[in-house]
């Protein structure tokens, strides 16, 4: 099988850039390990960023997100017994939309499909040849059958565990940054309709707390937990407990409950490794950084990384320059580590951290009181929440 | 011997609110147990806040600050290889005064020598006595004499290593709040020109380092060094080597060169002591809090403080009301907080971190690379450079 550009993964990374390539006439395959209904259905981030809501509503995916996503104006920060409201649109003059991150990847699916875009799921052994060449190729298994895709590219955007990091030449130059967190998120999913109208994010002693929503009938909830925890050491009422002891104040303000159907835990990560590019073959998305969720990054670093490739591939194809493809790992670099920093951050400021002193932990408070009553500090949060650089 | 108000320790902070409480026509006596030439020749802070600047020039000390004093409306960051200016002046409509601390203890004895204003200098043996009844008093060895005071109040100026904080009631309830900083500052006196206009705060890899200015013929360097280093390991042409590598770019600039005539280390400390009161007795600055110096806020925390007991003071001797008083240690421990995290941050931002991983460091970067490129960042580091809050 030949093709332009050859794209290992089918998450937010892979199905944009094949969708915005596909729009600008240029031919892409997908291949994806894992089957279309798990693509479909795995939960991942929710929040999108200004410029992530830009791009697909731009290049006509954004229907759904328009309809379904719910806009939020701002987010809530919780600690020392109060809320406080972060505006982000008087801030910064732009918004966050809260869309599940596999109703994107269903948007996406489905506009690929529609224009009889290819994307091989299911597929195994997928191996990287010749990415050093202008011929490079990926073998994989498909339906019991072996195969081969020649491409002039190859697109690396199969996560964080994915083949493509590892297969990029010269690792022993590479660089790599990372930060493994002594917590995790206890994440769950729950039948009832919001107990916020925004986001809260909650500073305890307890650990961390995280509100959010999912569908006017499904909330997201999460808790800082021990990452080598079992979710059966934790029954329902030993969640609705921890939660209402995070989150309520004296306020009267309640955590809705419901019927949890889903509880996982999240382990906590911050990774960037570098170059980007070898060759012909350019990382996208979770194959070359990762950030801790408290940031809401994860899928807008994926996006803008598509972006910039995206824009890459348009210069190459039509005025015959490859200056934006040279320079994408630079590029990229520069919105990665600013949402690096921003996501480090967040967790480092509403976390509880076992073995903090008392001074840290006023430092915490400190930081968190400074940001709501200045609106310069207040700014900066909201600008990085946003994606406002 | 009776006054008003006794108070332990002739810095800042001491002498400060004793030529304030006067200006009220409350008596005071300072008592100190250095000499007068120790207390107004030892090297301290240098950066004066607006606040600082404006209760200095209102009570009628302000006229050398003026002067001598260096109006700056800027500072400068310097790393990866480049300098930014952070336009104080312009982000905050504030300014800060480059003015050594003993330049403003100079000014200030001389106006309370002036007004007939007591200051028992090199006494010894200082003991406190009944700080919970409505009669404390203070006991010392003055020119080989016991001497004792009787006051309404005691104020514990005397500073981190003062017998004040160590005779507060309740020791065992008390909540100290302690960094202790792994590096400290190789601090030098320099005859020569100005390398700069304005302050320059550098981070590098080989450690942070400082340039300030004392006067138009001397200038007042820093650079991050081991705490447990000795001076004598540090010869003129090293100090200038470190100092050449750690400040210098390739756009010409140069730290000027010039006798070195003081050399001396200086630690490194965040210290929080709560509470700040107890029956008749209080303290203010370094007997309470310590910060690092990278803030530049110790100076002007003492004075904080001491605006807090003046009016406290007034409104217990003209009104009859101990609200202030009775509320001080829970209004002082807002700015001083808000001063420690600024310290901090700036500390943790600016320094090396022996140990520190890959990652930690590109935070540093990225922090330092968003504070430049984000007005909202560079505001909120300016409000609190300036002490606008």
């Amino acid at each position: 099988m030949k093709t332009q550009v050859a794209i290992v993964g089918a998450g937010p990374a892979g199905l944009l850039l094949s969708h915005l390539l596909h729009l600008q006439g240029i031919e892409s395959v997908v291949i994806e390990t894992r089957s279309r209904a798990d693509i479909e259905a795995t939960i991942r981030a929710g929040v999108l960023e200004q410029g992530t809501m830009d791009i697909l509503n731009e290049s006509g995916v954004g229907e759904r997100m328009r309809t379904i996503g719910a806009l939020h104006h701002g987010v809530e920060l919780s600690f020392d017994g109060k809320r406080h409201r972060i505006d982000l649109l008087d801030l910064t003059g732009k918004a966050i939309t809260v869309y599940p991150q596999h109703e994107v990847i269903k948007d996406l699916v489905a506009a690929r499909l529609a224009a009889q875009g290819q994307i091989l799921v299911e597929v195994s052994d997928v191996a990287l040849h010749g990415v050093e060449t202008d011929q490079p190729s990926v073998t994989f298994t498909h339906r019991g059958e072996e195969a081969r895709i020649d491409a002039d590219f190859i697109i690396g955007a199969d996560g964080y565990h994915g083949v493509s990091r590892a297969s990029m030449p010269g690792q022993d130059q590479r660089r790599d940054f990372q930060r493994i967190y002594p917590f995790g998120w206890f994440g769950i999913l729950v039948e009832s309709s919001p107990s916020s109208d925004e986001l809260i994010y909650a500073q305890h002693d307890r650990g961390f707390a995280l509100v959010s929503t999912r569908s006017p009938t499904v909330q997201r909830l999460y808790f800082q937990c021990d990452p080598k925890d079992h979710v059966d050491n934790w029954s329902d009422d030993r969640i609705w407990s921890e939660l209402h002891a995070r989150l309520e104040n004296n306020d009267g303000w309640k955590v809705n409950e419901g019927r949890i159907f889903q509880k996982g835990i999240i382990a906590m990560r911050s990774f960037v490794s570098t170059p980007m590019q070898a060759g012909r073959l350019f990382l996208a998305g979770d194959s070359a950084h990762i950030v801790p969720p408290t940031g809401a990054k994860g899928m807008n670093l994926a996006v803008g990384d598509v972006k910039l490739l995206a824009r890459g591939f348009e210069q190459y194809y039509k005025q015959g320059k490859d200056g934006l493809l040279a320079g994408y790992t630079e590029h990229a670099l520069k919105r990665i580590w600013r949402a690096e920093y921003f996501s480090w951050t967040m967790t480092r400021l509403l976390h509880t951290f076992e073995g903090a002193t008392p001074f840290e932990r006023e430092m915490q408070r400190a930081e968190l009181a400074n940001i709501v009553s200045s609106r310069a500090m207040a700014t900066a949060l909201a600008e990085n929440y946003v994606g406002d650089f």
